[in-house]
C-alpha cells in the first residue's frame, strides 16, 4: 500500500488536484505493482505564509493546463477548420510532420499538402496517453481511426492513425502524425 | 518546490528507486510548473516489521520491470531474428497490428506478412516514452527511422515509424505499429 | 515522546477527534511506557479533494458513535423500564446472558427471568472500559454495585456486577452479565 | 484509508511493533469505521542520535510487557498451584476480590477462602480483552468457563466466569472475579 | 536540499511565521552547507481540536515578540530620553554594565554615570544579530558607531560600540555595553 | 509542543546532529514560547538512493564545522602565540578591528599594534553565542575578562572584552574586538 504525500503551495483547484492524484498514482504503479485500490495520494497544500524557501515566501505558479485537453481542442478546431483558433494554440518553433512530409511550420502548409489527398477527414479516437517528459514538454499521444472522402467522392474509413504532440507552456510545439492512408490506398 | 514523500515497504533497489524518483517528478510536473531542479522526491522505505495494514505485516511485491527495457530487448530480439527469445516475452492474449493488417497473434504471422514486403529491416530510435496506464498495463512508445532492403535488393531508408506497446506483468500484451513504408513506396 | 500522526478525511467533529486523541494515546502507551504528558497525537484531516485512493476521491464515513455512551443510554433506559427505547438500541442477532440463563434474545425473556428474583434493581457504576476489537465490534465493560428490593420488600445492596457489551454499527449485539446476587442470597 | 504514523525511538522488537500496529489500528477503528484492510500503521523508529527533546538525546524505555500474557501466565501458575511463581507476579498494593469476599491481599487468603468451596477448579477461556487505561495501568479481561470438583467429589462444569486485572509496571495490582458458582450451586 | 517541517498549534501570524521560517533556515545552515535557496521550511499549524498531548487539547501560547524590535525600541526611547517608556521595557533583575561600571540596576544610575562623560550621544547601527539561548532568554547584539558632543561642545564621531541584550518574557533583563570611547579620548 | 522534522541526506555524525538538534530547538523557541522540555526535533536522514532532486540523486555536503570551536582554537593559538596555526585558520579577505585601529589584515599588524600596549594578555571566558547569518557566514560572539601585564610589569585584570567573529567555509573572515582596556588605563 504505497502512500504518496505531495506538499505544494496552496492554490490548485480540485480538477488540478485530481490530475495530480492520478499522475502520482500511475507513477508509483509504474514501478510498484500495488493494486490500484491500495495506492493512496495525499496532497498537503500549504498557504504561502506557511512555506519558506531560502527564508522567503513563494507565490504558487498556476497549474499547467491539461495537455490532453489542449490536444483535443486543437484536433476539434482543425476538424472544424477553425484555423485561427487552432493557430492560436501553437507555440514558437512549432513543427508538424505528416506521412511523407518534411517538417511543416504552418497550418497553411498542411492544408496545401492535404488538398490533393482527400476532400475531408474526421477522426474517431481509441485513446489518449499523456505524460510529462524529463524536460519542460508534456507529451500527448492520441490514436484512432480516420474516415472521410477522397476527391472522387469515394469514401474511406477504418484507417488507423496515431498523433504525437509536444506541449510546452500550454502551447503545442510539435505534432508528428502516422497513419495507414497510403497503405490503404495502395491496397485499394 | 513541490516535495513528494513516497512511503513503501523496504526492498526496492537503487535502479527501481531511481525510476520511482523520475516518474514521481514527472507526475508532479505534469501539473505543477516547478523548475525541474526544485522538485524533490523522498522515498521512505519501511522494514516489514514497521508496516501494518489491517493489523498485519505485508510482504513487499517485487518491482515491475522497466517496460522500456522490455521493449528494447524485444525489438533487438526481433531484429536479430531470435524468435524464441522474442516469443518468450509475449503475454497471454498478445496481439500485434501492423499497417494494413488485422490483429495478428503470433510472430509467424508477422513474418509471413512481412516476407513479400522487404528482405530485412533495421530500426534507428529517436526516442521512447513510457508511462503506466490507469489499469494494470504499462504503455511504451518508441519512434524512429526504418532502413533495410526490398526484395529487388534496392535499399530503403529514412522511413518514419512509431510503435506502441502494452506490457502487463512483465510481458508484452499488445503491439501497434505505424510507419510510412507504403507512403514511401507509393512515392518512389 | 512518542508522536502519532493520524491522517484521515476531513469531517470528524471535535468530540470525535477527542476520542481519537485518547484512543491513540492509550494505544501507544499499551506498549511504550512514556509518561502520559509526553504522548502527542496530531490529526491531519484532508479535504476530500486532497485525498485519492486508487485515483479516486473518497467520501469520509461518519464516525462510529461512542460505544460507552450507547451502553449508558441502554442501561438508563432499562433501569427506567423504557423498553421500546432500549429495544431500539439492539442489533440483529442480539443475545444476552445473565447468571444461570441460556442466551436470551428478547428483553421480554429477561423480564420474565428477573420477575421471581427481585422487585427492582438499580445500578451504581464504578467504571467503564471500552475498546475496539480486532473485528467490527466495539467492546464495553461496565462494573459497579447493584441495589434494589426483593419481593419480600427486603432491600439488598452492595452486590458487585459486571456487564460486557458488544456494539456493532451503533447497535448492541451482545450483553453478558455477571454478579454476586446468588452468592449474596446464599450467604444471607 | 486512515493512516497512522507512529514516531518512536528505535529499540522496539517485532513482537512489540506488532502489538503497536494492532493497538493503533483498533484505536482508529474505535472512531473511524474504515474497513480493517484499509487501516495502515507505519512505525518510524529513530535512532537516539536522530531524536532530541529539550536539546537532549533520550534513551528509549523498554516496552511494557504484553499484559494479556502476564495474566495468562498468572492464571496458569495459579491453576498449577505454583504459588511462588504467581506471587512474584503481584505488585505493591495488590488486591483481589472474589464473589462475596472483601478485597484480599495475599494468595493465602484466597486459598483459605476457596478451601471450603471446591477441591479444585480449572478454567477454559472464551476470550481476552486488553487495553491501556487513561492512567498507568493496563486492563485485561478474561472470561470463560470453570470446571472442577466439589469436596463431595461431585463435579461441576460450565460455570461462567470473568476476571478483570490491572497491571502496572509489569505487575498485577488488582484482580476482580465474578462467576456463576453460587447461582449454579443454588440451582443444583 | 534540507527540508524542515515544523508542527505547531494554529495561531501564529504571518510575521511570526516569517521569523520562524528564517530562524529555522539559519539553524539548518548552521550545520548543513546547503545553498540558501535550497532550504525549505514548511509550517504545519494544527487547530487545537487536532492536537492532543497527554490525551488533552492544548492552547497555543502567544508568540514571543521579536527581541530585535524590543532592543530597537528601547534604544530609540533611550536616545529620545523617553525614560518612562524605556523603563517599562525592563524586566525584573535588570542589570546594565557599561565600560568601567559595576552592574547598574536603574536608568537613573546610567544617566548619572554618563553625565560627566558627554552631553549627548546618538547611535548609527551596522547590524543586529539575534538568537535564542539554550535557556529562556533571547540574546540580541547590536553594533555600530557612536557620535555626539562632549561637555566642551566638541563633537565626537566614529566611535565603535557593541551592545549585548538579554530578553526574557518580552522584557530586557540585561544589557552589556562596550565601546571605544575611552580609547578615542585617550588618543585624542 | 512544537515538533521539528528535519529531512537531510544521510551522512551527518552524532555530534553534527546534536548541533542541529540544538540549533533547531533554539530557532523554534526564538518565536514559540514552549518549555524547553517540550520541543522535539526528529532528524530523518535519507540514504542517497532514496532522495531525488530534479530526477537526480545528490551527494550530501560535509557538515560545516562548529564555528564556536574554530573560534576557541583560534583564540587558544593566539594566546599561545602559535601564529602559524592561527594564520592557517584565517580566510581570504580576513580583517580584524581592535579598539582604535583601522581594519588590519595580518596577524603581524596586530602584534605590532599590541606591542606598546601590554606584555601579554590572557582571556577568561564568560560565554559564547553562535548563530548562522542570513548569508553564508556563521557569527560567533565570545565575551569575558582580560588579564595580563603591562610593559612596566604591573598586572592588569578584570578588563571586560567582547569579540565578534565571522566564519565562512570553516575560515575566520572577520574579527571585531571591543574591550575596556583604555577605560581602565584612563581610570588607573
Amino acid at each position: 500500500m504505497p502512500i504518496v504525500d505531495l506538499h505544494v503551495l496552496e492554490g490548485y483547484n480540485p480538477e488540478e488536484k485530481q490530475r495530480l492524484g492520478e499522475a502520482l498514482t500511475d507513477a508509483v504503479r509504474f514501478v510498484v505493482p500495488a493494486a490500484l485500490e491500495l495506492v493512496t495520494v495525499m496532497i498537503r497544500d500549504l498557504p504561502a505564509e506557511n512555506y519558506y524557501r531560502g527564508r522567503s515566501q513563494r507565490i504558487p505558479a498556476p497549474a499547467r493546463p491539461d495537455p490532453t485537453q489542449i490536444v483535443k481542442d486543437y484536433l476539434a478546431a482543425m476538424e472544424a477548420r477553425e484555423l485561427d483558433k487552432a493557430r492560436a494554440m501553437l507555440g514558437d518553433g512549432f513543427t508538424m510532420t505528416f506521412p511523407g512530409t518534411a517538417p511543416m511550420r504552418t497550418l497553411e502548409e498542411l492544408i496545401e499538402w492535404s488538398k490533393p489527398r482527400y476532400k475531408f477527414v474526421t477522426k474517431t479516437y481509441d485513446g489518449f496517453d499523456a505524460l510529462h517528459s524529463a524536460g519542460d514538454a508534456a507529451i500527448v499521444y492520441c490514436r484512432g481511426i480516420l474516415q472521410g472522402e477522397y476527391h472522387d467522392n469515394s469514401p474511406f474509413e477504418g484507417i488507423r492513425f496515431i498523433d504525437r504532440f509536444e506541449i510546452e507552456d500550454g502551447k503545442i510545439t510539435r505534432q508528428d502524425v502516422w497513419n495507414d492512408m497510403a497503405e490503404v490506398r495502395t491496397n485499394a
